[in-house]
């Protein structure tokens, strides 16, 4: 497990910066997925189960970011999978250069899948394209339902939203429909999962539509 | 219940303004409470039930601030409190040029007290002195006891650390203790309460501290 201190990104074009972070890593058989959400939304959690429900199938390496610590890459790496951390400089979101970075400190030969966990943040991270095939943010039934009024772009730039957190849902007001019927009207694409990683509920269809996305 | 659009703050010194803004609400007897944590912490929950608490004692207006939508201005608003919500124009935080502007609207002959509602964000709220006589965290039990490992500033910045929702302790593996310490460790002045606005325990404490910072 690795930590690197990253600074702001020197290059202009962030949106070109992506598209080549992208088509490389397209050329190399490995798909980049950019997990984004407030913090404690459970994107951690989500990952450890994802990557123990796929282990032996695919070959998972994960890109943490966070301001400070390295508490969710030492958590990732306990679970024998490739880890790196890097550290934002205080930025609130990761750029393409940064993901380059970031990537470039692990050894991908054997991997056919990267996650990337953006900071804890619904605003910044939205508008940078890192470069990942796939944009997934999750929501945790926690925050309430209103979220994507109060936070369209996120919703707007996803492929996917995950509620998690779903073995709370008899605790707090989270209205589930509502939150699909507001994230399909900011963007009618969007493929919605309703997930816990605790018990488990909901998790092989997310992993199954991780799975298409794989240049396997 | 005001709208309003804001526009990045044109002057040059946010510190200077923020200053300002703090000695102006001064002396009009006027204290200013700036209320941060990240999305779905249970912010407007907390207000509405502080405003329902202190009716008939604490005159509160509050001053909402958010990427879109008016949701919780009219939360606040049903309650019969001043109300007035403030749109960022895509930003992630409220600096001092900002939260004048939306405090303008407001009309504080009879106001003792005004919460300013960043917008839902760990990190850039921070940065900014928004001329808060004041800053509160709110740490919602569901985020997880490690969130002063990964957003030290806030915690540093803040006056005080509210963990909200303890009503859902025994769902989560959240142990106050350690976010006790954690925070302490970051802030040794932090004041620190554990309150559910659900079923009231711990408001009274917050509530008599925040009395303690009006000038009546």
């Amino acid at each position: 497990m690795k930590v690197i201190e990253l600074h702001a990104s020197i290059t202009q074009s962030n949106d070109e910066d992506a598209k080549k972070l992208r088509e490389e890593l397209t050329q190399k058989n490995v798909c980049l997925v950019n997990l984004m959400s407030s913090p404690g939304s459970g994107k951690t959690t989500l990952l450890s189960r994802i990557i123990s429900d796929l282990k032996g199938k695919v070959s998972i390496a994960v890109l943490e970011a966070d301001i400070e610590s390295a508490v969710d890459a030492e958590r990732i790496a306990s679970l024998g999978a490739i880890s790196v951390q890097v550290h934002t400089d205080g930025m609130c979101h990761m750029d393409a250069g940064m993901t380059r970075t970031g990537i470039s400190a692990m050894d991908l030969s054997n991997v056919d899948l990267v996650f990337l966990e953006n900071v804890g943040n619904l605003i910044c991270p939205a508008e940078y394209d890192t470069g990942a095939h796939k944009n997934i943010m999750v929501l945790s039934v926690p925050e309430g339902d209103d979220k994507p009024l109060k936070y369209p772009l996120m919703f707007q730039k996803s492929d996917a939203l995950v509620i998690s957190k779903a073995d709370a849902l008899p605790y707090f007001a989270f209205d589930v429909e509502k939150a699909r019927e507001r994230a399909l009207f900011l963007n009618p694409d969007i493929k919605v999962f309703v997930v816990s990683a605790k018990t488990g509920e909901g998790m092989e269809e997310l992993e199954a539509w991780l799975c298409t996305n794989l240049a396997l």
